[in-house]
């Protein structure tokens, strides 16, 4: 039996990647078995109770206020659950110090009693305890920053992954959930990857398992396989990972091309390849459903290669930025037609926020844009960089249709924004946005994009349950 | 009659920009017609009552809690306040078509009824009362984000101005107040603009005269001599205010070298001028106590006077960054013996948070290493983006020695961190950093940097006097 809800107020979204789609009217949403599904939308109706009569249903209205809006959530296509309480932590390293210094012995300790976080430990270690209370914490404050979506990478640990699909599950956030694939000796260290390739598939498959049987429907919840990145991989897990993904329909996310250093380190890891994108391509790892984080020293070839495969790009602006990464070339991938997100990568990317990484975006396209003359054509605008936030991620994690607009049909995947009002005295709110009264909608959002946080983000729904409301 | 109060706990400081001084103790503020100095500093205190007897007096102590600190307020050393309700709205423009779309409407909204801002009023339009507004609010914003200095652009408006330098004086931040210059016909609307020369010097003075009265000594509230850029100026106009900057050895503010179209446009107006920083050479207007923002695109000649003449630069990445206006270079500044401080250049920039600025020196400075081939002496680290937003800012606006350490003689000009706890349960509080307990606080200080907001500061005192403190 289906519970029907009407969302009525305003509602804001980027359906293009052109302009603000801004309406006001009601949704009628039904939920059947927990997936709460647009079933109808008009944009004529004036208030509640006009929605009760033009919809003909009599069901709970939730209204967005007047100085608020109902905007798709977030789709964080790059982030490493495991990693968060490592945001802000990273010096000024770059990609292939920063993960020895910060990554692997934070990542070590999920599982591993011999991690080097624990060398001073004084009580025995318990690294299960520490996975629940960070998954916990990085479940919770995603969703309180909009991200009803997350494509996650966890551990190695089997235990501690499947756990990370627990909370999520049970949180009600949409997640992907990738256990960490590692095992080549000279690239890992001893205290952290998988034991050989039969291991590394061996537990790959466990944590499958575990999330089919949390949500058989895989529509919340799936496993999403996980090489860490080509460096980290031999060849034959590699390949044996590309024939698990392949032969189960499953996801794949992985790195790509971040560092200068590691696009060299590739080359003479893998010497009969011809690019790092050949790598995996060879095997069997570039998909329509695969998620390649970064790709911010790719040749031309490489990116035909990722549009004939249908592979898509997790643009990670903040992570760039902070480790010195280099530009991603954005405006001539979707040029090509290849389809990009966006990621905040936590903690190559300092925050988990989603809006920041629409600034990063905004603020590395406009850094794009002078080193070539000062061409207008590179800028993401505001409109542009929420787009990419919500339908760009929808098509990255192979969500398309239904994630990201306010259609008929798309799941009741939304966050209620709610912004701060300063009145004639000059007081205001605790909210990082400030609206004076005169500016318009298109002008508030802006405002919201460049000053928001999850303080403007007052309730957030996933496939139409309540999972986060501010209190 | 002194008052005399003791802080006790964490004390962190950037004193150089190689590393964070961190150290618990106490120090004993006292306080003189409400200047509040540190009279005394004792690293060996290890409680309250510790530091009563140490310093040997009985007076309250003011504690910080085990998971905050104390740390030098921030100095904002470039802010245009009445553009503060514009953070956030500037589209895809750049710098010269941005003052005509957004930026001279909204500053001639406070003081001219003809206004474009006005154009659809229904009610009479009342200016002073948007200037109360905005100006009431861009201050408590700032102290909430622990701006305990700024030095603040104005509208051309003498009355206006003056009502922002009797709201900085009530709430006790530390402010240098410009009436802003703008008498150049062809550059200027004809709704917002200096009548003449002599009215733009008229009208300075009085806007010198106010503040003066307001605060005789200077310490706290200042005029500082503000044409608003060259091309805004007559020429005669930058020489007339030169003469009064010297003359009554004021401060003084300006843009320079912003963006490549200004700068060609410079070279337009100022035919027998050799370059942008030759111009305001001219007009006596580069002196010890002048602060020139942006600087982004400067010949090493130009660089050279600056250092000659001991003008200080004030770095505003974000703005820089909003604005598509290029890469500042900070690091050859530096080098060459200039003064740098941080400014956050509302509303060029978007926030009014100059631990934001912080984060985009930081991020623009990868930029510049990462276009310098990988270059990490480029880079500037976490503690050296606070040494810039302290230190450095106390250089810029002529408070070197004052502000920005715990030292003995300093001005209590200070914030209290407090950051935010997670629990072994994954529970925390409502605070942008999330700490786990295993953080060393040179990891913590960062965490800080890149997810901290005005949540994270819990109090502000300036001159000792209590100005903020977060409900």
């Amino acid at each position: 039996m289906a519970t029907r809800t009407i969302y009525f107020g305003r509602f804001i979204s980027a359906p293009t990647p052109d302009d603000l789609l801004i309406q006001t009217g009601a949704v009628l949403v039904s939920s059947n078995d927990g997936r709460g599904i647009i079933e109808k939308t008009d944009w004529t109706v004036n208030g509640p109770s006009d929605a009760l009569s033009k919809f003909g249903v009599e069901v709970p209205v939730v209204t967005a206020p007047d100085n608020g809006y109902f905007f798709p959530g977030f789709i964080d296509t790059h982030i490493h659950a495991p990693q968060y309480p490592n945001a802000g932590i990273f010096g000024k390293s770059t990609l292939l110090d920063w993960l020895t210094t910060y990554t692997f012995p934070l990542e070590s300790s999920f599982g591993n009693t011999n991690s080097p976080m624990y060398a001073d430990a004084t009580t025995p270690p318990d690294p299960l305890a520490r996975a629940r209370a960070v998954y916990k914490r990085v479940i919770a404050q995603t969703l309180a920053q909009g991200t009803t979506t997350a494509s996650y990478f966890a551990t190695i640990h089997v235990e501690a992954t499947n756990l990370l699909a627990d909370i999520a599950f049970d949180k009600g956030q949409r997640a992907y959930i990738g256990r960490v694939c590692m095992d080549r000796p000279e690239m890992c260290p001893d205290y952290y990857r998988d034991e050989s390739t039969e291991a590394s598939i061996a537990n790959s498959k466990a944590s499958i398992d575990y999330c089919r049987k949390l949500d058989p429907s895989g529509d919340l919840l799936a496993h999403i396989i996980t090489p860490r990145f080509a460096p980290s991989c031999l060849e034959e897990t590699l390949k044996q990972l590309g024939t698990l993904a392949n032969d189960e329909d499953l996801r794949v996310q992985t790195h790509i091309s971040e560092n200068v250093n590691e696009v060299k380190l590739v080359k003479e890891l893998f010497p009969d390849r011809k690019s790092y994108t050949d790598v995996y391509d060879h095997a069997g790892l570039l998909t329509g459903k695969t998620i390649l984080a970064h790709a911010v020293h790719m040749s031309k070839e490489e990116l035909e290669t990722i549009r004939e495969r249908k592979s898509k790009i997790s643009h990670c602006p903040a992570s760039n930025s902070a480790l010195g990464s280099g530009f991603c070339q954005v405006r001539e991938m979707l040029d090509l037609g290849i389809e990009v997100g966006l990621g905040t990568d936590v903690s190559g990317g300092y925050s988990p926020s989603i809006l920041d990484a629409v600034r990063n975006a905004c603020i590395v396209s406009r850094h794009v844009g002078y080193l070539k003359g000062g061409d207008s054509r590179y800028n993401l605008g505001v409109a542009e960089g929420l787009w990419l936030a919500t339908v760009g991620g929808a098509k990255v994690v192979s969500m398309e249709g239904r994630l990201g607009k306010f259609e008929e049909g798309m799941l009741w995947d939304v966050q209620e924004i709610v912004l701060g009002d300063v009145d004639a005295h000059g007081e205001g709110q605790d909210n990082g946005v400030d609206v004076f009264g005169w500016e318009n909608w298109e002008d508030r959002v802006a405002k919201w994009v460049w000053n928001g946080d999850d303080r403007s983000v007052s309730r957030v729904w996933v496939g139409g349950r309540l999972v986060h409301q501010r209190v």
